[in-house]
């Protein structure tokens, strides 16, 4: 790959299932030239997460669906490589939502720019990111924890999980990390320090999870659905708060999978008996809580009480490769695409 | 029906399905005496409501079940006949939970003196009393219509309901009402002002529904579930919110009514992409706003912006069939039972 041409995958066809490679298409163009007011950026990073999936297919969504052709979306950090705008300077990292390509054009709209200094300029896609705020806002404001309380986590190696767990515990709550596979949950439980963890590949692993919670769960943070949802349910106690910000395990899922039973009925019977609360959000929607959240996390990441793990894979070209296996759950950490060198 | 016994309606057995007159039994049993510190109720009213056939099940919900053989539960406005408590007179009308029998003992806990000049005491249980609150608590604390929003309001002529619209319209809100059979809908619409009302038995409901509501719905006001629910869901607007405080569609289903499709999966799809906030609740978790409503409630009567409709049914042993027409939507405003003579 030379960085004299940008480079871009776009979306080559919509996925009917899992996405393939073939839904994926890798071209080279011209790197653009900045006019006046913009800032030529190469990017550093490419974050890789699950939401991109929706944005694969034409359903209704939160956002428009990325065209068939077009540049795959996806945040990113960048470096400012010529700049033509009187607020940048060459040299400057800034976070960016500039998709999976090499270069991009930017008139400043949306950017921040980051201070190496103070964090790695990676964790402005994670920890210190989307995923991390994610976590943060849903568990601090919709969960609302209570010390004592125990918070289920499913995704608990992952971006937003391994965050939410953190918080919960920091907040005096019980934590239940759910994850896939032994070496996954050997981190959560002694790396990031989770009260107990369970392995949702396990043949009974509705009954670990159970056991696991004893006095049943108050909040659970659901960004997996699927048979990880079917194990939480019934545990959920009165007054039970489940924020939702993804179901990773139905995004790949076709149109026809919805055979019975219809789980509809016995859902809203305990929305009404146990009082549960379901709230499905976008972390946009609490962008004004953003600086309190930046100032907890950076403090908890100075004292240790918050880590993070990242899944670096180098080379644009092996992104479809790399979302793919996300969607498999085969990252481990927070998976970012190394686009092009930080110190060059 | 002679007045010198205490007649009971007695829970004979449980329902599968729909109650039958079978599931009850009624009995005479001697009038109790007031030991020391207790009082004789003598019932006015009973407030038959749709939770009681929560209560005559086994199965899980956020009270226990009426045992078989025990008298069935219910909020009643009674009259204190004899006195043995220094805190009442014989003559006092208080609100009580003496269920379904024509007197009953109080030591005074959970009473509330009523004062009949203020309002007509069977207000007590309904439009002043639970379901009016139910419906304030719901609105106001969970679904917080702002002006200009579009309400929708399932069973808009009963207890509930119609306490909702009226509150929504108050506060600002488009509301859409949803009743059963054309004297209902034309009371809910003209009686009541609700902007736009909807006859569920309409062969074409869905679209009926979803031409009253051009912008969607912002709050649905949940108490029936069944196809009411699924004519709401594809209406429901980005953030919108859905208080449940009832699903009387579903209350004598069977366990094994439970065919596909799966309807699990695309409602989770659409709380994940429209950020729908669903909150299943009882209103005796805001207890400590019940005074704050009884004010405004007490207001908007007197200024006539508040209106109800009672449906009174003579004698205690007409419940068990007034019960089982309730569930089938046959009442017509809040059902009562005229259990024993208020001017007597």
């Amino acid at each position: 790959m030379t960085m004299a041409a940008n480079t871009r995958i776009l979306l080559a066809a919509r996925p009917d299932g899992p996405p393939r490679p073939s839904d994926f298409r890798i071209e080279d163009a011209p790197i653009p030239e900045p006019a006046e007011g913009q800032i030529l950026l190469r990017v550093l990073y490419l974050s890789l997460d699950p939401y991109m999936r929706g944005r694969m297919s034409a359903a209704e969504s939160y956002a428009a669906p990325v065209e068939i052709g077009a540049v795959m979306e996806g945040g990113t950090v960048a470096r400012v490589e010529q700049s033509r705008h009187p607020g940048y300077a060459e040299g400057d990292i800034v976070l960016s939502h500039s998709g999976w390509q090499t270069y991009a054009l930017s008139d400043g709209t949306g950017l921040r720019k980051l201070d190496p200094a103070a964090a790695p300029v990676s964790t402005a896609l994670g920890v210190l990111g989307m995923p991390g705020f994610t976590a943060w806002a849903g568990l601090s404001i919709i969960g609302q924890p209570k010390p004592g309380e125990t918070v289920a986590v499913a995704a608990a190696s992952g971006a937003v999980g391994s965050v939410v767990g953190q918080i919960a515990r920091i907040r005096g709550a019980r934590t239940v990390g759910i994850a896939g596979g032994p070496e996954k949950c050997a981190w959560v439980r002694n790396e990031l320090g989770f009260d107990a963890v369970v392995d949702h590949r396990a043949s009974d692993f509705a009954g670990q999870l159970a056991t696991a919670c004893p006095d049943g769960i108050d909040v659970y943070f659901e960004n997996v659905g699927g048979k990880v949802w079917d194990a939480v349910f019934p545990l959920l106690n009165n007054h039970a708060r489940v924020p939702v910000c993804g179901l990773i395990a139905s995004y790949n899922a076709r149109p026809g999978d919805i055979e019975g039973p219809d789980r509809l009925p016995g859902l809203f019977r305990a929305i009404l008996t146990r009082s549960l609360h379901i709230r499905g959000f976008i972390q946009t929607e609490f962008a004004d809580r953003r600086a309190e959240f930046y100032r907890e996390a950076a403090d908890w990441i100075a004292s240790g009480r918050l880590r993070y793990r990242e899944d670096i894979v180098d080379g644009l070209a092996n992104a479809p490769q790399a979302f793919i296996g996300l969607l498999e759950g085969r990252n481990f950490g927070k998976l970012l695409i190394r686009v092009s060198d930080e110190n060059n």
